[in-house]
């Protein structure tokens, strides 16, 4: 398998735990979203994902974008660990945790977003303050109720095993401590994110980790 | 089964089309994102959806928020008519659609980014031209790209059967109508929209046809 990627994509960030996980061996194809106004608008890379995002897995030749449907696909596949529980309920609460990260921060705060906010006359700081700080904090804020008050939540989001909730977490908390955003208001969700990050497959997928990183 | 709900939400007539699509009967229980500045900020709504967000479904006193939770959970309890393929890739594809819309257009147009672009100094009609019509049309042109070249797309976005990716589809197709984005250059997508508009299903979720529509 052939993931196209960019180390700082939270989005690449989330597939690259799910393959470490699942202990899936593969090869990255870097797409460095910011260099010669970003790899990811070349005619190559549009024909690979006509979205101009990061990341897509190659399957044998199939494509497959947007990193909830990648990493649906490698927990349907590549069954062991499982990366959602197995009753319905438990399902549907894992995958409302994760997507209230990856439709309701993520995409608001991601950089096509920010750049919009740019053309639109913002300067970088008034996006990073009044925008991007934000979204994290409303998110986390719900987030943070969801998870602290639930008899479901164990080490990690759902239970004592990661699943596509923590890897949701993760690369977002991680965009939090980047950006410098404060997240003391959101003491579960920084014990779980570090308890997630003490695990070798975690840890291998972080940005800094990655070849093409800065 | 108690779906809160608002005629206008997108995420909320994503879901109701997938109960009428699986013939659930459900109670509903409008939560009007306007009147008296938003029923979803009431402390009421708050404890049943810390996002404040709408719809949530209620089963047996268990709450699930997030629209594609709901259905991935309505897919797993209520298998006829499936809304996902059997196979991994061709589920991939669907999800991959689906969250195109769920994840990179809905959430970014959305009532609380347009109310957060107001607190940041612009008018309505700068946040429809540069914003709402912005993400709308660049999202359906890679949409339309991924549908109208490929030999999986039939009737609908996946074969002759309503998926999940229709099931995001028309509401966002609704809101590219309702605000008069140009759609002329997604044939694809219009002619599909069209397509699953004519079955019962879908014609009986849409907003007008909703107890709580203007």
């Amino acid at each position: 398998m052939k993931l196209y990627d960019y180390a700082y994509s939270s989005a690449g960030y989330r597939v690259r735990i799910a393959m470490n996980l699942k202990g899936i061996p593969f090869e990255r194809s870097s797409i460095h979203l910011v260099k010669n106004g970003g790899q990811q608008h070349s005619p190559t890379y549009k024909a690979i994902n006509p979205q101009e995002l990061v990341p897509t897995l190659e399957v044998d030749g199939h494509l497959i974008g947007q990193s909830l449907a990648v990493i649906e696909y490698l927990d349907e596949t590549h069954p062991t660990p499982p990366l959602l529980p197995n009753y319905p309920l438990e399902r549907a609460r894992v995958r409302q945790l994760a997507n209230l990260i990856a439709c309701d921060i993520h995409p608001i705060n991601n950089l096509s977003s920010r750049h919009r906010l740019k053309e639109m006359g913002h300067s970088d700081d008034e996006i990073m303050t009044k925008w991007y700080a934000h979204w994290i904090t409303r998110g986390f804020a719900a987030l943070e109720q969801l998870v602290a008050a639930a008899k479901e939540t164990g080490r990690f989001c759902h239970g004592d095993a990661p699943t596509l909730a923590d890897i949701c977490l993760v690369p977002q908390m991680a965009n939090a401590y980047r950006f410098k955003i404060a997240v003391e208001a959101f003491p579960t969700l920084v014990r779980i994110d570090k308890a997630c990050r003490e695990l070798p497959a975690f840890a291998a997928a972080a940005p800094e980790k990655q070849s093409d990183a800065a």
